[in-house]
């Protein structure tokens, strides 16, 4: 029986940022090597630079993603078990659909793709295969996220009446204001449409909103009503949107990169008939949890976690686990997963699949999608 | 030359909870004396207590509040130089209607009345009498609320690009639910169409947020795309809306009385291309002022107030205000310019007339009526 | 039956700061009325203006405080019912003593006085005369101050066994340093030995912790390891202390005016065998209460206040009170006792007697003398 | 040239916390391999397991670590590099001397030994031997206590005037009340002389409030006054002190296992002359820095760090880093110095040496001495 893996990277050259979050969220746990790659496709200098790092061997540091799709496929036994996709979002659909074909496993970073025609097609393409599809929205890994989830699943709030999601950035608040040339900004690459498709701040993080709240209560958004702010770029730098739920619920979502003052700020907060739950993303390690009519309680990771929130517990309560280990949450249960399958174990509906996937994708697709159609069309309502 | 002033009441038995704020609010700075009123028509007794209590004449309580407008106007040299009309909303309209007729000074409850059209005449009237009108929109009273509208307007933020306003309360949670019978609430006289008008939640607090807003950063808001919610009952609980400020910026407001864990949750943010500033009712002596590119700053009343908001501070730093002196704060910038009235001093420009007018009361209406125009007709925008 | 009272005032001009809190106080509850005055003896102009502003009549506006004394004691039916003492800190003693033996209840600032014998004595004749006295330690007039000392009574937090008490100020942060020239600084009074008796800062602020922290737990500070910091002034400016209580438990005090980004910073902490509480004056209306293994609560005022502290109440829950009110809590008891007292009503056990007493100033004062002669004595225990 | 080093472990089997922390922490730099191990002494299959898993060969699983030792030493060139010992603080001593007599680098868990005896004998041989020994002081590794040590190095907060440190936890409260038996207790080996020495709390956690606080202001504490808890427990479970530094500067430090609602809550506020600087281990990428006079600031890490607290940043800001980064920064530093020492290169002054040694080892031996020694004699001052 096998217990550890082997995975290759396509994308994450040695000077990467993203790349690197990866293979330290999967060193963390230690149930896989790094055994292949094609770290950069432009760069044959970078590729093999990140190759030797990791020791990888000369055979298999490729200089075409559909090379080595190929030839890990054709070693069969020791082929690499899964592949993780860091490329710019562009190129995400095509070489997801390329090693889909191959039927190895995917860990691919966010959003899954551009349109919604591609999204279904690796959705469908991925079920055919058999073929295991992580996508990487990384803030349902936080545990106090997963406590969140399991208290509202167990009626902690009563049912869903509003939600406030937000995701609040200031790292382009210089792209605003009177002096900005448009033009020139081209240079960022999330503002620049050919490498982003047709949302920037909306597709960054705003469908991080959408993935947590969903994640949260059980209830996706149905309809958006949403207008961006592009100030005068190609794409947006500032959205705010009223959402309603599956269940009928309303409440709004917001998302900027422009907002002085914040960094990664997303916090969630979710009022029902018996009670709300809040949660910031600067400080993952508390819940503030108000029962109906009684004080609010700060629930603090380890110390007033249960189940499975409890379980995946890695230190000590008050000692902060951080994003990294959120990270490697969403992977220790993948490789589980595809351990189970590479030992040929029979899912008795006992796995812990709790790790997004690519119709987690899909729907994070459709929802810029229709956030982007919605603010077009003087901000209507757009069923998702 | 006179020091303090004669004022009368409408409303505000002693068992009434809004009256006997306004009368502490006026006695707290010492510059009015309350010498008549008609406290309650309906019950005679309530009122007669009430005027003796405080000392009031016996001809000068009065059953009636047409009754009392003219018995004060006719008084010439000693009647009334203002009136507070503590009332339920809908009287409201007449009672100020009727004192400005006479010429009498005004302090008003919020919402000022029940339609865009009462509102206006009612600001058209104290026009032309020449008649200084005031609606508690008490937030506006606060230091530090005064400390953000100084740096706005100083250019502190830049230009405004966004804008988060909520109010949330939880006092009405047990009116949603599987087991609530809708009928028997009407007895909440918030939630009943006869005394509350279009809206009760938009209207009790959804208002503060848009008049706080506007008075901090000077650009009202231009239309509204509403959702409002009102869980089977006649009028709204819960409302999420997007906002069009009068410079072109974006934002939402959301406001409900079924929020678990929230009190009195005035929370409002401005965002600008320089720079930022938050403020939250629940703690309103403190200030988060971020300017692009640094650390957020905590300034703290008194400690770090300049101008005008450091020339109304009553003790210092660190020693909360608290609501009733943010009540206090208006009151006294509005019996300062009755006095110069009657005084008969001209404005040169100089006065301080730093207190919510009529003006404010119906902007206020046409929001409450913009975003009631606005849920019906699928989120549409409306102009204001 | 009389339902109001009658008092007069020694010391608190229109300029001084806590005179006028007093009688904003007293005004809020309507329950007395200013009829006579000496309010400075040494400026006859303001003394005079004073009394004019409040409408006394010019034969009670007296320029000594031991004719006010003699001269109220002789009006007989008439005269005052209680005197406010808001003198500067070395004449309390004389004053208040004048005023016992007549038989005038008393309202005095803090500290008491400067030594044990005297405040032993104060306590005495006050006894003797059947003169209630209140002394203003005003934090105990804070309704969540009240929860605490109530919860803590009731068992929530089991056994105290460690307590944290923190007043830290930033005013005289000047005052520290290289260049400090501290002859010049006598002109700050607090730091004149003249006027503030054998400490500044301990005197001025860290009574308050003792006094507060004695209220909520019931259980005094029963001996003190301290060590003062004078930066070379004949004061201290900053104080460290260990403390142990009547029960055994130990703890730590500190004060300061010399601490950066500190306004009115009292913060108490309650650590107990089955729980802690923990509550910080600048944000009043809060309570942290924490059960033993469980998440910690926000308690909030109004909302989750129980008993005498819910009696209390005055505005909704989330609307802050502000330090003000607390100031009008302790009045509006000593109020109601005083006039329990003049409508000749015996006291059944049933009176509400919730304010702080002359000996709560006698325990303030031995707390001082205790923190200096520790110190003196190179941080060696010292009972008080 | 080597890039990467081999070490092995004395401790830490496969279910022990801080031996897996350890590992991963080197981990995350990829620095360093895990060649070698004396994982158990008392449990071969437990040391046996831990070393396969690693991939171990069988030759390098030693069943005492003074066989490790000799076997390591004679092996010449591909000897381990360095050793972590995180075996019970009993045994710190003889195993860190075993390894220095050889000449390997060492990271030792603290506390460093029991007696400052052993930690001075230490100290002396890690300098003869020249030997780099870093003892596990984690919270110097955050990122923000370092920039926290470069601002008030840089003057940012004048002259150091006091400091108030804590460490309060509350894991062991179920042990102190009525019904505690103490000898049942001792099964918790923290609580138990054999294996914690003289102090439990002060030896667990008040050595981190010593050492941290060194760390940022550089001035280390000259004499202290203590008074320890042991609620009839051998060891103290809550202790609170009076320091006094070596630039003559007072503060308190407290730390406490029974303090409910606290989980790991060092905090530390250093007060200056010229502002403040306070942090908080549970939020750690934050920083509160007041300048005299001016709102307090919020540093966030990454947005508003600067110099050497720059470089080390690893993921954007907003983003929690967490605890493991703190460990892995002071690894990457020690593995990076031994790395230069193993490459030949000569220390020219520009090495980056910033992580704990052994010579704070000893200050911290020293502390807990100290305080132990203070309060059996009656908390009277002790110098260190």
């Amino acid at each position: 029986m096998r217990t550890t893996l082997r995975y290759g990277q396509v994308g994450g050259t040695l000077n990467a940022f993203i790349g690197g979050v990866h293979r330290k969220a999967v060193a963390i746990d230690e149930q896989a090597q790094l055994v292949a790659g094609c770290f950069s496709a432009h760069n044959p200098e970078a590729n093999a630079q990140t190759g030797r790092h990791y020791g990888i061997e000369a055979g298999r540091i490729y200089s075409d993603y559909r090379e080595m799709a190929e030839a890990e496929a054709a070693r069969g036994d020791d082929r690499i078990d899964f592949v993780v996709i860091c490329t710019p979002n562009n190129t995400h659909y095509e070489v997801a659909r390329e090693f889909i074909l191959k039927g190895i496993h995917i860990v691919c970073e966010k959003p899954l793709c551009f349109t919604v025609a591609q999204a279904e097609e690796l959705c469908r393409l991925a079920k055919e295969r058999g073929v295991l599809f992580c996508v990487t929205y990384t803030y349902t890994g936080y545990n106090m996220v997963k406590q969140a989830k399991q208290m509202i699943a167990e009626g902690a709030i009563g049912k869903v009446i509003d939600v406030k999601g937000e995701y609040l950035q200031d790292w382009l608040i210089d792209e605003v204001g009177d002096s900005v040339n448009p033009d020139k900004k081209l240079s960022v690459w999330r503002m620049n449409p050919e490498f982003s498709g047709i949302s920037n701040c909306v597709g960054d993080i705003g469908t991080h909103i959408e993935e947590t709240v969903a994640y949260m209560t059980g209830s996706p958004v149905r309809r958006v009503a949403a207008v961006l702010d592009t100030f005068d770029h190609p794409l947006d730098l500032n959205a705010n949107m009223l959402v309603e739920f599956e269940n009928g619920a309303h409440g709004t979502f917001s998302c900027s990169q422009v907002a002085a003052g914040h960094y990664n700020g997303l916090a969630i907060r979710i009022f029902g008939t018996k009670g709300s739950i809040e949660w910031e993303q600067e400080h993952p390690d508390f819940l503030k949890y108000t029962p109906k009519g009684e004080p609010s309680r700060i629930y603090t990771r380890a110390a007033h976690t249960s189940g499975h929130a409890a379980d995946i517990n890695r230190i000590p309560s008050g000692h902060p686990e951080g994003l990294t280990m959120a990270f490697a949450n969403i992977y220790r249960t993948f490789t589980s997963a595809v351990l189970n399958i590479v030992n040929g174990k029979a899912n008795d509906g006992e796995w812990d699949l709790d790790f997004p996937t690519v119709e987690d994708g899909l729907r994070g697709v459709k929802f810029i999608d229709g956030c982007v159609r919605s603010s077009k069309a003087g901000s209507a309502w757009v069923e998702l």
